[in-house]
């Protein structure tokens, strides 16, 4: 085995990505030492139970200590707070990180609190599941995935390479762009469509010409793809509209503009405008698949000709709140 | 084996629906004889070659000569024409269906033209994927899956009972509602989703700030599923939006008002109201997973854990038109 590339990485938060991290860094031999911290002790003790790292703390200054990789894996609003917190025990040369969907405004939030003696380049991973907490990591999560750092000016440029290498070590594709364009390119291809998610599944829950069970039951014809994005993690949400409000807002009002002229459209039964649009949508699905981002599988492999596990409840109660 | 339920059925379209439920009428025995008819020379000669059936017809009134069940499986658009061609060979007591996503208009179009000896039981599926053509349709489609009939009053419900047990044949869940109900629920479930997963693809590969590559490169963060849905056959969906206008329309109106008030949320940075919101909306997701509509795997099961074929193209030219 050659030599890792970290000798201490500290992972702060276990989530999905933390723990996906975690299990990479020690199974790809990309650190010598894994340390994790996170607020709550219960999820500490799970990621100890599921042997995540090497070791666990609930003091995040003293999981720093020492790092020469320190990466943030807490929902964006939590950032800056958190960086307050360790910067005093961040080892000088040491390379800080996070992996928040949205840049611009945390770069706000550490970068007046991070000594001078370290290297701040933010990243995101652009790779995921609609569930959350360290049961949910697994090693393949961010292969043949992009991750995008966004350095700010003045960033040596051996630690951005130090962390794309550790990027590319698990799998995923590197590109870099400032963080102001990358919260623009994020609001359209990830924030609107999960903020319309959310929005439709709640319209359809506050009906009262259908019921709720009859939304449920014939979800299968297009519903059910979008409550799968409004299941994502709610806390993380909240702070990515909060922190990347005003690319939400400009590329939500282009998608309103583009949509109440489709409503005009079906108004007054212009099908030539429609079919135009929904043949120029096939061809950029077609494009995603040769890009490798999907798969050509209907039904986004779900699997119709094996029948098992189909009617099996996820153990939850099932009732609506 | 036992005695099939129809002595010949004749399907009018050959597509994802009907070449589906032609697999199911021979593989299962619910039909002594398939008759396909469909208007395309080439998707005729590819319905042969896929042996789906036992005759093939280009002229629709030798396919239904002789059928106690007649499925039109065209799209919406089509069905006034086709069953004012077929009318006049229809058998006596033959049972007339289809498989419109609309069934206000499809009643509209095709009752005036139908003959008094035959019962008009319109249906709807709810199953499918994003792929068209003979080469789409599988054994399982219908399986765990609903299927809704919308008998018009005075239909004889001998015959609404034969083709619920035909569907029910086929793995089928069946319900009955009215025409103008199914609609509504439906431009929820389905139509209106469509319509917005359309409209974001069309709006993101229309901006000037972030590239179409950018936009297909980092389509993993929810744009990718979107695009999935925009994917569906154009003129099936131009047909669905031109035919069920008014609760298309109404449903619309809703989603816009709540996403007006969702982007006030994000402008005055008001918290709350995005997290409870997202926390309903996960809610729900859970109910559909108990209902078996949809499985718990994380990331609609792409198989996360098996790389193979995540990089093959589709052999599209990966081009955007």
């Amino acid at each position: 085995m050659s030599e890792p590339l970290f000798e201490r990485v500290a992972l702060i938060g276990i989530g999905l990505i933390g723990s996906s991290i975690a299990i990479n860094a020690k199974k790809r031999g990309l650190a010598r030492h894994v340390a994790i911290a996170t607020r709550r002790p219960e999820t500490l003790a799970r990621a100890e139970e599921l042997e995540l790292g090497d070791s666990y703390h609930a003091d995040f200054a003293e999981a720093v200590s020492g790092a020469d990789l320190v990466i943030l894996c807490v929902p964006v609003g939590a950032c800056g707070a958190v960086s307050a917190l360790i910067a005093p025990s961040l080892a000088k040369g040491a390379i800080v990180s996070d992996v928040g969907s949205v840049k611009g405004s945390v770069v706000e939030a550490m970068r007046p609190n991070l000594p001078a003696h370290v290297h701040f380049v933010p990243g995101h991973p652009i790779a995921g599941t609609e569930q959350s907490g360290p049961d949910a990591g697994f090693l393949e999560l961010f292969e043949n995935r992009w991750t995008i750092l966004t350095p700010v000016e003045g960033t040596d440029e051996a630690a951005v390479q130090r962390l794309r290498a550790f990027w590319e070590g698990m799998g995923s594709m590197v590109e870099t762009m400032t963080p102001e364009h990358h919260d623009l390119v994020l609001a359209i291809v990830s924030h609107v469509p999960h903020l319309i998610a959310f929005n439709i599944v709640g319209t359809a829950a506050d009906l009262e010409t259908v019921t709720q069970s009859e939304v449920i039951k014939f979800s299968a014809s297009g519903f059910r793809d979008f409550t799968r994005i409004a299941a994502s993690d709610p806390t993380m949400w909240r702070d990515v509209f909060l922190t990347n409000r005003d690319a939400v807002l400009e590329m939500l009002a282009r998608f309103s503009e583009d949509l109440a002229s489709l409503q005009r459209a079906i108004r007054w039964g212009d099908g030539d405008a429609l079919f135009d649009l929904f043949t120029r949508t096939r061809a950029i699905r077609r494009s995603i698949i040769a890009a490798g981002q999907d798969t050509a599988d209907a039904d986004f492999g779900r699997q119709p000709h094996r029948r098992d596990g189909w009617n099996e409840a996820a153990g939850a109660d099932g009732k609506i709140r």
